[in-house]
């Protein structure tokens, strides 16, 4: 009984669970890579035939940075939402698996949309994965401020988080819908959704929930 | 002697195993996502296509979710079984060496069966995998109970801990064994088997041997 | 408003920041072996064949070989500026974010350079890719010693750090104009570039700052 | 000066250089799982054509096995190494990145001598890697026993060490002569070559150096 106590009182060390979600969010961000291709050249030395083999790359090379950024931008929230908490237990530790599995699974949307920038269905998938993604850290962060979070932290709530939070999955969805109708206007709305959020929100008595919220 | 004696004394420090350990589980587990392949469409705006060229992977998108949330539930008994060792030996660090070979492999029955999901032996062999793997965790158990435990926890143990974790092994088997029969089948025992043990049982008295089991 | 600040005095933890960064290094630097390709052979015991395959493909290996000894480069350089911060704020994630970008980046024209090595303009790119590289190493190295650096390091400071740190950008850029008139000089340009650096220049009055440049 | 001799004097934090170092071995190991390819089957319901598949695919397995033990055998004796290291300097450094070049280039030879088994020079490469990789160890090694070594521990060297050392090495470059002979041969000295230094030698006055050996 004790023994079980030790662990539910926070004996699951964050150090191995930031390794371990560290290391997934190294290995997805860096993965994306694999998915710029070297064009194929007739004649290696032809250099017009790189260059145009390259531009047409453009889609590739722009959901690659977008995909960067916003797995980033969530490796930045994660880190940041942990500062919160004052022990890890079984429930956190499933949420959190779930929510890397999430951040695992960016490179292949990345590569469908790098692939088929035209394509309504990929584009719109694309944002709807950044929508699950930032839905998956709400609950995650949800988890935590309810039953994880250090007192002398929980004051700082702020009791409208959760609607300044569901902003970040809104902006994804309604990129989601654009890539139905004109896919340019989804690609600017997804790289322009995590500017919102780069830095919390200085000069607020209450930044700790609306600094992690997507 | 008295360097050779610090070594067997636990001077082989855990956080060297631990950061090779998560590295080789966050790597492989992200590394599955390589097998999920972007439909080839002739017409790259087809929506229609591209939407049947994903239906028609949603084996690969299962076997990769089973293959994911087994992998964080072997990460996470693993997590828990070194809380319980006062140290580590050569002993311990290569039966975890063969235990992450184990861990390391799993994307490669990962990719066979997402290939030919209707295969009864690649359906059969997935679970062969996990039910190996879980035998080597529980070697690794047994090595850490047996050898290295912390004597304040000595006196926690099941004595029908070994008992109760060859369950673990066994359904695997028999989703194996069912894949020669009916291949959904197997894949829901697969599926499964890890939620029955998402959690330490609670409420008992000597969970600690329960906890880690598969 | 308390919290707030505890994230602007350096509540984001280095151990994290380290862990993620080392991480995209170290998985950017060995994903560089999936370039070497094993060469293609008709009669799969034809030594001389293997051998010829082999050679063909070395511009694939001193690319590789280029490309390992420069991120190796810039971890050290790394690891030797995050000594001298006293703590990380948003500012410093984010240009550490994109400096990480540029180095996962790496595999990308080191693969298309092994593949096209008398192409002027994949060796061209392969030269600015390490030069943006470089420059933003130097944007991010500007940041802490203005920002955030230790107050008992700040005295150190030499006023020409900047004007010698450009040598390793503009030596990358030569290179890169060099392979427009004859590609292997750029290589040997791009090979001694990082060899001019690999220790802090000994018996200066000022090393901080030297030793960190490119 | 003061800075300068703060690093020379160990400031180079052996905890970047253990992370970085831990995640080249983890991703250098797993990436060899992505050489075991799944066959490609006609009918994919054919049990017999995947069996003869994954039969054929024996020499990639045993590559991998191979490859596997000994990377991980290499992350122990380095990890026993560090130990007796009393800080780290460029030089130190500088050897350990190419000691990892060394690493993270086995999945290479791992993937031509599983694809090409029969083939001497491929089999012979696959032993000259690891005598090498042994050589820049041994090299490493010599550097923290001259100039890095804990004082108390420097007592415990063995003067034999050295050529005890070299029984590796050539070990290996005896397999890589007994390719161009008959090429199980070289398989079965390959893996057992390790085998041979599992556990460092009990029973010793002077294991110190002893144990690290490959």
């Amino acid at each position: 009984m004790r023994l079980f106590h030790r662990f539910t009182q926070g004996e699951l060390h964050f150090g191995r669970i930031e390794a371990f979600s560290d290391g997934i969010f190294a290995v997805a961000v860096t993965l994306l890579v694999l998915d710029l291709k070297v064009p194929a050249l007739d004649d290696h030395a032809d250099v017009g035939a790189l260059a145009r083999g390259l531009v047409e790359q453009l889609s590739r090379f722009l959901s690659w940075l977008i995909s960067f950024i916003i797995v980033c931008k969530f490796w930045l929230n994660h880190h940041y939402l942990l500062g919160f908490a004052r022990h890890a237990d079984y429930g956190f530790v499933w949420l959190n698996a779930i929510f890397l599995m999430g951040q695992s699974f960016i490179p292949f949307p990345t590569a469908m949309v790098g692939e088929y920038p035209g394509n309504s269905l990929a584009v719109s998938l694309f944002g709807c994965v950044f929508a699950i993604n930032t839905l998956l850290f709400l609950l995650l962060q949800a988890y935590v401020v309810k039953r994880l979070i250090k007192p002398e932290l929980a004051a700082l709530q702020d009791p409208d988080a959760l609607v300044k939070a569901l902003v970040g999955p809104l902006s994804y969805l309604a990129g989601a819908v654009a890539a139905w109708f004109y896919t340019p206007a989804a690609f600017i709305i997804y790289a322009l959704t995590p500017l919102f959020y780069i830095t919390p929100r200085q000069g607020r008595a209450k930044p700790a929930s609306g600094a992690v919220v997507e």
